[in-house]
């Protein structure tokens, strides 16, 4: 078949939704074209690991072109889409068109400040490699910071070293178990001047429970474990103000040397962009086959898709909603290409799983809830098996292995700035009776 | 013998010299601030890998304060140190002052462009983490630009790409070797409109030879490594202007897509606020024990030090020197509190190797000269022998290992700004015939 009458199949997007879509509908006499602002995927369920220097970006991030490589129908462009006409079936970018005859978008979400995006200098999220890099560096040189200040003799003691992360779901969560880890553990020995064991980590969420999206149970062991790695776990806390180096909830301000930002969901622009109803948050409101109302040739995946299961519940923004997705358009693609029909989208749930820390986590697979190590290595091996790259796979076990037995954090890297928003004002007296913050 | 009455000695730099002589001298009764404007040591002897997508920089870096974790005498503080009083016996910091007994001063070096440093910007050197990371974006950059532009039609055929690497020293001959390489194997499946193989990767020496202080039979044998790995190498060829997207020699002006500074090398400007006698590159001309002329507790060690051996020979910048200078201080100073006198400095050479790319390096044992394969494996167990923690020499030894069988490269990760300066420039024809390049 000639090259030029194939169906040409455009996907924006290789999370896991649009990769997934990709290797799938590649077995068919399709002509792929995958688009993605990077050049490699981001394995996002271990963005974490890089925010607390325990992996390298490397190991988490593999080349887009090097997972296609073996399937000469796709071809993968570095490009960011600008917009679409959908009239004319193209796809504008900031050079030219791209025709399609088949759109897939998944261009997945990013964190969301509720209005309040002026925070987001103060409180940066946990998104993309660059913010996991952000973070790492904010959280370091808070400790590098604290000791030079203690070593100078400037201050009474030691300065106050808190640890503010906002949103108990799951990146919440682990975020503040590992970080909580960090300053009791890995670097308990290594300065002079500061006890980094005097570090508060400090979990804000705005429910009455942290991951609210889990059965009671599992929410109460997960803020036990939580607590068990020295977290402070505060529910029921409404944040209104973000300022630097500090966190209000109406009156109570509360002193941060490091504030993390895990607590709102902003689906891509593009969402809107294809001009179907969408919802508050972004994401586009697709038809039962994951396609957007009046046209059939576009399917919308991942995060950047609302659509509700069987329960009348809606799907969560996780890995494998978006992954089984991309597997189901590609097969309606195939189905409509040898003149079947199309299939509705159902969603399989396997179960779900947190992690809040060395051998913490916690497991919902429906009728067995399960917590601590034994929810926590079903979360490492599933993790870890995920991943894309053998290589990949072999480094990360290596790195876990090794901080599990000795507690270090080998990507333990200041780079970029060496100041830190708000550092003056965390030195002031904590304005909250600690009890306060539970 | 309490703390206050300790002889107190302040490291300036914990490059290759800065730590050997702290951990030498944190064995005798003395107090000592290690201080470095990074919280990590650079493994700089492998940048270079980092920079052409083989290494992750986690890999080469190791906090310093977890290299010094169990030296309870010794204190590491992240800070950029102003200036010095030496007179008062102080070291000037951003906020307050350091008094010491000693003083080491091994602040290392940084790349020069010969009096045009505005060329900087077009043509990044290598000596940082930073550093080595703006290259691989770029070199990655150049391939996603290449194939974006011919995929979109509107450019004829395949946009020119050429890789310059300006100098011949050990620097820019691993770099010339490593990139040759990637283009010709690690990429070349993965691109569906460019040919990666059609890359050119030129390196250019303003002297007759390569690696001018390697023996004229390893510098013969460099460079035919160098071609046969694909690498035009051209000698005596002068940079005469770097502009976006080219390098001129004289009249000739040669297109580039990355240009990769290699060349120059400029001592830290802590060297000339010591106020003693410095060379052209800002070097400290030092006693033979190391000392400042007229200061015997400052002493100067490494790439910022200039001192020459029994033959008369300028001691090059490198680190077994730098390593044997760190222990020699340490060793003085231990003995002057000892009340034994000082020896001076005597550089034991083992020999020298450089790498050129995969399988093919040069080693010169004095009267045994090494060329290919073997000098290779003695480069590589070396340096994988000195880098600095065990983990890291486990995940870098299978990384390499991984690597060597697959030419794969794990860690080519885009991050940052996604143009490329010259980028539009670059697609100009070829100034050069390619024969004058060779």
């Amino acid at each position: 078949m000639d090259q030029n009458s194939k169906t040409r199949v455009v996907i924006i997007g290789a999370g896991f939704g649009g990769l997934i879509a990709a290797r799938a509908l590649a077995r068919y006499p399709v002509q792929i074209t995958l688009i993605d602002r990077r050049n490699f995927h981001t394995f996002q369920p271990l963005l974490y690991q890089v925010a607390t220097a325990g992996l390298s970006p490397g190991e988490i991030a593999t080349p887009i072109r090097w997972i296609m490589r073996n399937y000469r129908n796709v071809e993968v462009l570095m490009e960011e889409v600008k917009d679409f006409d959908l009239s004319r079936r193209v796809v504008k970018l900031p050079e030219g068109e791209l025709p399609y005859d088949y759109l897939i978008v998944a261009a997945g979400a990013s964190h969301a400040y509720f209005g309040h995006d002026e925070w987001e200098p103060f409180a940066p999220g946990l998104k993309t490699i660059e913010d996991a890099v952000e973070i790492r560096r904010r959280v370091l040189l808070a400790f590098e910071l604290a000791e030079r200040q203690a070593a100078s003799g400037n201050s009474k003691g030691q300065p106050a070293l808190n640890f503010v992360v906002v949103g108990g779901g799951p990146t919440g969560v682990e975020l503040a178990g590992t970080l909580a880890e960090i300053a009791r553990r890995a670097l308990s020995n290594e300065f002079r001047c500061i006890d980094p064991r005097r570090t508060r980590v400090i979990l804000l969420e705005g429910g009455p429970r942290v991951l609210p999206s889990y059965p009671d149970d599992l929410s109460r062991s997960a803020e036990e474990q939580l607590r068990h790695l020295g977290v402070e776990v505060q529910t029921s806390a409404l944040v209104t103000r973000v300022e630097p180096g500090s966190v209000s909830m109406g009156e109570t301000r509360l002193p941060a040397a490091v504030i993390i930002w895990a607590a709102g969901v902003a689906a891509s622009p593009l969402g809107k962009k294809l001009g179907g109803p969408v919802d508050r948050a972004g994401r586009v409101l697709v038809n039962p086959d994951l396609s957007l109302p009046g046209h059939p040739e576009v399917f919308v995946l991942g995060d950047l898709a609302a659509l509700k299961d069987e329960n009348g519940k809606w799907l969560p923004g996780v890995a494998p909603v978006a992954m089984q997705e991309g597997r189901a358009t590609a097969h309606n693609i195939a189905a409509e290409l040898h003149g079947e029909p199309r299939k509705n989208f159902h969603y399989f749930n396997k179960g779900s799983l947190a992690t809040i820390g060395r051998a913490a986590a916690v497991a919902d697979f429906g009728k067995l809830h399960i917590s601590g190590f034994l929810a926590w290595l079903a979360w490492l091996f599933i993790h870890v098996f995920f991943l894309i790259g053998f290589r990949n796979r072999i480094m990360v076990m290596i790195q876990w292995a090794w901080s599990y037995f000795t507690h270090e954090r080998g990507a333990r890297l200041i780079t970029g700035d060496t100041r830190l928003p708000g550092w003056d004002q965390s030195q002031a007296e904590i304005a909250v009776p600690r009890s306060k913050v539970s």
